[in-house]
């Protein structure tokens, strides 16, 4: 592993970093996201700031990571600013400092104006993390790259 | 709001700082504790490193904190080291910054060595998150003060 572990040679092919610098993405990241036709996969490097004592990514970072890529899906398919309602996580696996790691999800339902989003992380073959999540759309915006109302 | 949110005059009574620098909760703190007759509680104030793009708490920064504090329930009660085997978190109301907000939990059964933990996280009257931890002792260690096996 590399000092500098965000170094460009180390994210995989069709990653860009994203531009969320501000507050704790800022703290977490930087985030990469990829867009394929199934969908945006979200990518991140597990540093020392990510770890827990035992030196593999704290729970809180695959968490904060899966509320950002699950949630995500609500984005890419309303182009709307969403808040989290609940979100359950299973932790199935660890992953260790310079791992990278995956995340992504698709939508199971929408009902009352919530979306039902099974999610997972992982790192190679190796499933870290399962769950769901709850996201409610409160405002739209402007279509971004990858989101499906985008016309760029 | 002074500019220094962690000075030691704006933590409420009884809170002591913990001696979490490194990794990820070094990122997320200085967290604080207080520990009475009824259990430990942990508390933060949210500053500019913990904000989504609405200036609130992120939900990682909420949930991550529900982990360390739910968690601790199994500091306290075993003196060992835990992992987090699944976490379910419903949002309820936001964390602004600046606020300071308060965590704690009751552990409501143990099964087959899992610690079933339900939890809460508030600001004043306000609560912002409630939900459930299944966490696993790993590992015993010296006891702590605050903790039940602890004789100081």
């Amino acid at each position: 592993m590399s000092d500098d572990v965000s170094a460009p040679a180390e994210i995989p092919d069709g990653y860009t970093a994203l531009d969320w610098r501000r507050g704790f993405p800022g703290q977490i990241g930087p985030l990469y996201r990829r867009i394929d036709p199934s969908g945006a996969t979200m990518g991140l490097r597990v540093d020392e700031r990510h770890t827990n004592g035992m030196l593999n990514a704290h729970g809180g970072v695959l968490m904060t990571f899966a509320d950002m890529a699950w949630g995500h899906v609500v984005s890419v398919e309303t182009s709307s600013y969403w808040v989290t309602v609940r979100l359950t996580c299973d932790f199935l696996s660890a992953a260790k400092m310079g791992d990278w790691i995956e995340a992504g999800g698709e939508t199971l339902s929408v009902e009352g104006g919530l979306y039902i989003v099974r999610g997972r992380i992982w790192c190679g073959e190796n499933t870290l993390m399962t769950g769901t999540g709850v996201f409610k759309p409160i405002k739209r915006r402007e279509p971004r790259r990858g989101e499906k109302a985008f016309r760029g």
